[in-house]
């Protein structure tokens, strides 16, 4: 019985259900048929294995460094700030996919047990709380601990290796807590290619899709070695208007498979969407679950962040026409965390 | 019964058997035998409510403007990053005291599961994972909802109108999500007046030790208007040498009750410390519990942190001589909140 | 906006928009738009309070005496034995409201993690786990502080000296921990009145159809003083067959606000359905919610049982024809809990 | 780093330094320096292998059949009950090995909130709440899934094959959620053999003291096949009296190793003790790791509860002269739970 679980996919459809991406937006360049074969040979060409040595743990993090750092510091200069983090509660899109629940936030104490007496001197009364929440539930970074390729995790090492019951022992999110904040730029496919700024769910943004972007955005949307890629497509937009419906794991615009070498040749340190699973899907196979996650994490070494709130940032962005800024996405550590929730923070 | 458990308080002592501080640094003006008159007036004399109208939320984070996030980015010069969050995991301080543990993170898939065969196609495996913890487990901001003083929470509203068991409906963290990104300074007290660094137990640091420590650090430890203060006691650094033991509520340097109107009159927009609770603990009253907290909070409004490692911070600006930096503070932003954990980041 | 949430139920409709039950399945007594005035009226006629002292935890256990004991081992005749409870996991029919979600199991270890080693010695291998639930997510019991009436508890009690947000501390579920054990008897209402063994959703059980149920079982299915008394309505097993729905707040069978005085007069130490909520919904009144609850829970002291699994029980009885038997329905003793998980067992 | 954790036993000390048992206490033919010899020969005396054959998870289990539940049952004459659970709250002994904490149970709604208004209609006020807990936290069944013996789980399969991170998908707790219920035998070792109804820490109950006790007690403590035995060593009254100290994995009295025959050959169906751990503890051997835990419950099948509260049952026991009971310990059945909450309920 054990693992029958993940046969299900989380809109309910099992893979070999996983439905048709219409033609338009299906790379010619893919064999619908073997996911198998296009992963290998992607991940030969995108690996980063021993690049930064065989003790790496910090991916294409490496390319985030000091002087990115000082750029990215440099582009403030309204000081105008956004939270790109979606909200942390109970009513959020989770339901209950690979036991993952919205997060549930309960009190210790409260303002009416204040108003009665808590047995505090002086008058003090206090509040406190806590929170229950899947690492994944919300605004979050992957950890390159989070997605494995054939039992093997990011630069060559076993899976079980890697993750037991205690956590990621080599490449937990703790490892990287200090290190992300740089340069952000925010590319609004949505805005450039979509209608009324949101893409359709099963749309694949294509490398052109991206650099038309770019080239619609202007200079300051240039992407290059060690900047943090936010990319909108609308489907957080959407989801707000409509309501969540099958957000968390759904139909939904995003990333091409196609995107593995664009992601792995520009050198950006982290990439990161409004959606739930930053890949287009359904994905882009006959029968398949996420296979640029299985590129892009244990090959590349990239920083894939899900579920981030692109849209205040976008406005903003369209109306001063400046597209990169200074953010700060620093994961909260909890140590061995295979992912971890974040409140990015632009500013401009 | 209820309630029963607040008369004890977290390092198992009753309110009656604080014990004494040293005279040395027993304040001479604080009369010991009266915390509640000593609240009301300092309550009273470091009152925000109205100042920024009666639906104000913010506190003092309304002295952090656009202008002090643009001051903080010029401070970034070396493009050096710095994780002030000690780990989330159950190796912490917390022994249970209401209700608070150590955060519980455990997986949901793991490697070897990866590896022995999730059911998922092409080879993909995939590790999850999930977090129970109190919000003031580790490195934490308080929100304007933790504390209040007779039933009274900031701005004048009733405790119970704000904090219900739905959480903070008024002024809980979400509602700072995207602020607190500024110019930080750092006040090494424990290098500039203790011993190898370290402030003993008991220490209470009064707004003298304060100025004295901007005086010995220079130009660029300046304080003032919409800064984010960090106070490193050294508390921390002896609890990882040492063992935790009391950290978590026991006998701590920290800010003594007479720096309220320190911190009122600075116009500080937060403050952080390297300790459990803040304030100098035990309590500089005969009979007492976190009585700087009941002035602070519901009535200057102040953001205080605690839990923060401010160590290698210290180390840094100790060898460049530069005090000030560039500090994302972005608080996780679980709805209704009273308490957040953060991953404070500076950038030198 | 803290508390709006009560304001839409758990299938998300508002209260005003609860909708008809058929003329067949309202009983005329009932004033559908008066439940204030019904309440408070069933509330005097079937009032324990002081029955059994101003300091009664207990309510309608009570009724539960050693005879009663001695009487349900008697009835153990072949010795076979029924959970009646339904499954704890993450497949549950909760859907978020009120925060309840379904139960979420995680491993802290785990046998993959035994087979590559985990530092015992000797070859032992250990597998751990944990388990985050709200009380009432799964089969349980509701405690006698978990309903009130105008801010009443049981007793008299002013609710806010009852339950805080420390829990339950004076009718906390631990007070009856070793109590509720004594003869238990089927009423297999979906049997004798429904259709297939099923009743429909809307339909309310009055005490007529109860009666009838006794009529048509016979001598074995008397219900009287001290008996812990089941109703099957045969919700579970359409829900099983059909899928959970509505299960957890939807429409559903269930006991007729009109019951309130036969419970009461009956004598039983404890009731419970194979439902979510005990009682028929929508809820016999125009603009309502559960106010069965309200009567049996703060004035009856009645424990109510939900979520029960009768299934097998009910086809063993129907059987061999005999409807009572030794009931033991233990609540884990979470201290100060206003519900609690139960596997309740019976042996005929 | 992964595993690390488990070299540092739960009173902190580290294998190598477990420490001397007294002579008194040794039981002759143990060879201290030998524990996997020693386990090795006592799983091939003790297994039950096939027995029940290839399919079977119930173990010990199948010795408890219909005719002990009448057995059982016989043996209620005064109808007096009592609860063998201790509580679950945050006041519990333990202190975080292997992230095992004290349950933490918080409120989703509470009487205060009920009075301040909730939304609901006419009136009605209602407290609901969650609880998160270790499934060993307090009083417990080990589930045939908890311990393995190099890799090898109850009836010769692969551990891993049995505990994934998704739970035990073969031995779960479930599986049992019917069975537990029969006859209860109780012996009072530590009234029989001990000072004041206590033994000391590290005293290793051997087959000797068990007869004796039987002997002792007189007919109605008879053991045999289908029983359900509980052992009361004193050590939950001496941490009452003096403090949880260290209960939870620390210096206990309890089973010897040389019980695994006598537990194979009487045939109990289940055996449980007020201590953590069941087994004597510094453990037998030089380097030990709970050894009587790798035979009986992989090798045995024997169904373990650990941390039950025995007195108030043994004083009634001793003052009646009965020692035997009608027993009922369904287990919380938390789906693929390994271990599992239970609120045993003797009733004489």
């Amino acid at each position: 019985m054990t693992g029958i679980t993940h046969l299900v996919f989380p809109d309910g459809s099992a893979p070999s259900t996983v439905g048709a991406v219409t033609a338009a937006t299906t790379p010619p360049e893919l064999d619908r048929t073997d996911p198998e074969g296009a992963i290998a040979a992607a991940a030969k060409r995108c690996s980063n294995w021993g690049r930064w040595g065989a003790d790496d743990v910090l991916g294409t993090l490496n390319f985030l460094d000091e002087t990115k750092r000082v750029e990215g510091a440099r582009l403030v200069r309204r000081g105008v700030s956004f939270s790109l983090a979606q909200s942390f509660d109970a009513n959020g899109p989770q339901r209950g996919w690979r036991r993952r629940t919205n997060p549930v936030h309960t009190m210790l104490d409260t303002g009416l047990d204040a108003e009665r007496g808590q047995g505090f001197p002086h008058g003090l009364g206090g509040a406190d709380d806590v929170v229950f929440m899947p690492l994944q539930a919300s605004t979050q970074w992957d950890g390159l601990g989070h997605i494995f390729d054939h039992g093997t995790a990011y630069n060559g090492r076993r899976a079980g290796d890697v993750v037991t019951s205690e956590g990621d022992g080599v490449t937990g999110i703790e490892t990287v807590a200090a290190l992300i904040t740089g340069r952000g730029v925010l590319l609004d496919v949505g805005r450039a290619i979509g209608t009324d700024g949101e893409l359709p769910d099963g749309f694949a943004i294509t490398p052109a899709h991206l650099e038309a972007t770019v080239a619609a955005q202007g200079g300051s949307a240039r992407v290059g070695r060690g900047d943090l890629l936010l990319v909108r497509t609308g489907r957080l937009a959407r989801a707000r208007r409509e309501g969540w419906g099958d957000y968390a794991g759904g139909d939904s615009p995003g990333l091409s498979f196609t995107t593995a070498d664009w992601l792995h040749g520009t050198e950006v340190a982290g990439v990161a969407t409004d959606t739930w699973g930053f890949e287009v899907r359904p994905n882009e196979f006959d029968v398949a679950f996420q296979p640029l996650h299985q590129v892009a994490i244990p090959h590349t070494g990239l920083f894939i962040g899900e579920m981030w709130d692109l849209d205040a940032l976008a406005a903003d962005c369209a109306a001063d026409g400046v597209w990169d800024f200074l953010l700060t996405a620093a994961p909260l550590p909890v140590t061995g965390a295979v992912g971890a929730p974040v409140n990015p923070i632009a500013v401009k």
